[in-house]
């Protein structure tokens, strides 16, 4: 009963989340213009309520209750005991500091836009400034151990640290540096293949199919066009992806829809009796959100955007499907070809155009400038010299400008300090949970075949169904049998660049 | 001080019903079909949270300490007593009758679906029997002086009664059944006119371009498509429209466009100030609404459609227009001969197919059984013998089926009683306002022309910039200089049957 009466003051709670999602999913996708500054008030409305109720009386004399009515079940204690740590952040974040935050969220992007179009970053570092200050009062007062970082870091990754991010970051280094050299000697590729003209219509086609495919569950779910392509749901029967397509871009239009649908499949993949209990424990912006922790969840994209997606097998199978979408434009490109232009490493100064081998020296890079500011190790005014001299130790490009520098993210200036690392954690997790279902005959058989459903099973057995009542180590140890590590996504990358120069 | 404190708790419930507009919309525009349950279960938290956060004590001390601190301010003191007498009503219908009736909802129209497609009224007579009985006790806990139907009736139409509700009804009905035996002479029109096929994208065109003259701002609305026509904002800056086009039934697609598009002005023509500080009454759907009553909105939906999109200046302006929509479908009709296929009387066994001469009969027919169940003069059991004496002494028709007679409308089974009237309401004082309107020169001037320019600001200032903060018969006052009369509303209708004639 009083396990009752906990599950349905955290439904409460999740409604209200999910209507938030539902708000700014039509924001970003049907919204008018007009509409704007109205939204953003029936947000803030809805965030505040859902904050007031979380962390209400109510809701800790239900956790109380319940913790002592659990019959012993280790979900139902697991569920308790997860909303208790997401509540338990959240109630000691001052309601001043929250709405000092949101405050200061409007202004720092509104400066960092004009920063940035005008390529000065002075005219940002006061607002980075204040935001730094605001986070480390905000890591206080979420509370720590070793270092201010970690408690950022475990708003969006449960039980990571910024003393384990850095020994993962140093085994990837060590090794991505001399693959990148030897990727430079990888055959060229046509990369004029891409700059053809692919209507926008075919490509949705396309995508939605291997989407399906994939298991990606269009009844519960629809696909739309937005600014920057995202994943939302409204719990598990209503899971929504976005992608941007570009005539002239083909693979944007393609892999941001898997990725996506990786994301979704997550969702919709997470059992009923947890659908209705998961937020996370982003203190500012509330979300609903049905998966493990972050990292987790861009495992699963990453898995469908770029293990499979990008792997050789899969455009041997389905390259005369996607020829047969674009005909003209495909006339005179062999599989070998297409499978090289979308693997190809691009050394690029901008994140979000990195490819796979060079895309976590991007996070590094953040990560580190993010846990010396929050320390008080980096000043603000060195930023641009720090970030020059990280690009060319890792990257080997000179920087040249902070437009394209150190003003490229908006995730400073929405507040968003220590999210940068799992993206890192995804990749890393992805090759860990493919290698362990790859190695399961039926499933490596069906990905010889395009047969995609012994994978999604086991992806759904294995980690959606838990949604958030497991911990990613949890689930990294029982799906995979080991602790995180590395050197399943380094031996993925080692292996692609072997084949890209042959 | 204390009056921007009430404003804010007001601001807060109006976000929350905004909320629950916004997942209604997606719900009947864009969500897929999985989505059902869980979207039931958002909706009837954010309901109950604003209907908590209404009637709580938070509220009640900020009315208080508002209406000691109005300044004077006529319009502040008009806001705080509209919401408090919304929240009064509210308050008064116990906790448990509304979820009580929520419930009962659920079963009542699935019993009612079953019933309507097998033609059996007994399967649907019991649960009409416990909603009569709900709405009776819902009735009491509201209040009244005369009849219990005023106090169903007032949560729709502040101010009105079942007296006055009959009043208008007899006069009405003094006129129409013997203007319905003239319009039986009028010449014949070319029905097969509409028999013709009408592409959707071009139909969709004309509509949404004729609603952007009459004065709809599509950069704070949209139009998607729906089962079922309606308007739904979320404040004044973004307030959306659907219709429901066929091929095969061209009037269907236009005319309703241009109703919700009139509905849709009013919304976005509420001030700024009282856009976020408006819900209604109706006890069980709470909306955010910021009109001044259900008849009133309906006066504006039905001004633009009837008044105007059926004028026969509107066509000899505009049906050039339309043909180069449809150049082969409308080549050899005139506009004489579109202007009467769409006005011409069709006494119908179905409301919502009902032309402007029998529409109101059916609501009379409505609205004498709502008085007579609640009143516990008519028995449940009674209802098919006397739809039928009905509809035969007021439209002349034999009805050959309950399907196609008293289990047509969706309303009772909703537990919606008392809302019927609004649409007569509306039609009333459509021809008021348009009349009052119409005798200044510049507004006849821009008719004649195709200019809607000046009656649609006039329907601004007069009418829709004060939201709530002024009841219906304020605003007739006010507008028109007299109380709510049918004499325009007739003078119209008579003024049609002749030009229908000759």
């Amino acid at each position: 009963m009083s396990f009752t009466i906990f599950e349905s003051e955290i439904a409460k709670v999740n409604d209200i989340l999910c209507a938030v999602n539902l708000l700014t999913w039509d924001s970003r996708t049907m919204m008018p213009p007009g509409g704007v500054d109205a939204r953003g008030k029936q947000i803030a409305t809805l965030v505040g309520l859902a904050r007031d109720i979380a962390t209400g009386d109510r809701m800790m004399k239900a956790i109380e209750s319940a913790r002592a009515d659990t019959d012993g079940d280790p979900l139902q204690r697991a569920a308790v005991e997860q909303a208790a740590a997401s509540i338990g952040v959240l109630s000691r974040i001052p309601a001043r500091l929250v709405s000092a935050a949101a405050e200061l969220k409007t202004n720092a992007q509104a400066a960092w836009k004009q920063a940035r179009s005008v390529d000065n970053f002075a005219g940002f570092a006061p607002w980075l400034e204040l935001t730094m200050e605001m986070q480390r009062e905000i890591a206080s007062a979420i509370g720590y151990d070793a270092h201010p970082y970690d408690a950022l870091v475990s708003t969006y990754e449960p039980e990571m640290t910024w003393a384990k991010l850095r020994e993962l970051y140093e085994e990837l280094q060590k090794s991505l540096v001399p693959l990148l050299a030897d990727a430079r000697q990888a055959r060229p590729v046509r990369t004029e293949i891409l700059d053809r003209t692919y209507p926008i219509e075919r490509q949705r086609a396309f995508s939605s199919m291997i989407s399906e495919r994939f298991g990606y569950d269009f009844n519960r779910g629809r696909l739309d066009d937005t600014v920057h392509p995202f994943e939302i749901s409204f719990t598990s029967a209503d899971v929504r992806i976005t992608g941007r397509f570009r005539e002239d871009w083909l693979p944007g239009g393609l892999f941001a829809v898997w990725h996506e649908a990786g994301h979704g499949m997550y969702e919709q993949g997470v059992e009923e009796r947890f659908s209705r209990s998961a937020f996370t424990t982003d203190f500012i912006n509330l979300y609903a959100v049905g998966g493990s922790s972050f990292g987790t969840h861009e495992s699963q994209s990453r898995l469908w955007e770029n293990r499979v997606g990008r792997s050789r097998r899969f455009w041997e199978i389905h390259f005369d499907e996607l020829r047969s979408f674009f005909p003209e434009q495909l006339a005179d490109v062999s599989v070998e070809d297409f499978w090289r232009v979308v693997n190809a490493p691009r050394p690029s100064l901008i994140r979000v155009e990195a490819d796979e081998l060079t895309y976590d020296l991007h996070i590094m890079l953040r990560s580190e400038i993010e846990a010396g500011l929050i320390a008080g190790e980096i000043r603000v005014s060195d930023l641009p010299a720090i970030w020059r001299d990280k690009m060319r130790s890792y990257l080997g490009l000179d920087v040249p400008s902070d437009t394209l520098g150190v003003l490229q993210d908006v995730h400073w200036s929405s507040g968003m300090v220590g999210s940068f690392p799992t993206y890192t954690i995804g990749n890393i997790m992805s090759s860990q949970f493919f290698a362990s279902a790859k190695a399961i005959p039926v499933i490596e058989e069906g990905l010889n075949r395009g047969d995609y459903a012994p994978l999604k099973a086991w992806l759904t057995e294995n980690i959606h169904q838990y949604g958030r009542s497991r911990t990613p180590s949890e689930l990294l140890e029982q799906a995979t049998g080991s602790p995180m590590s590395v050197a399943y996504y380094l031996a993925d990358l080692k292996r692609k660049v072997v084949d890209l120069s042959v």
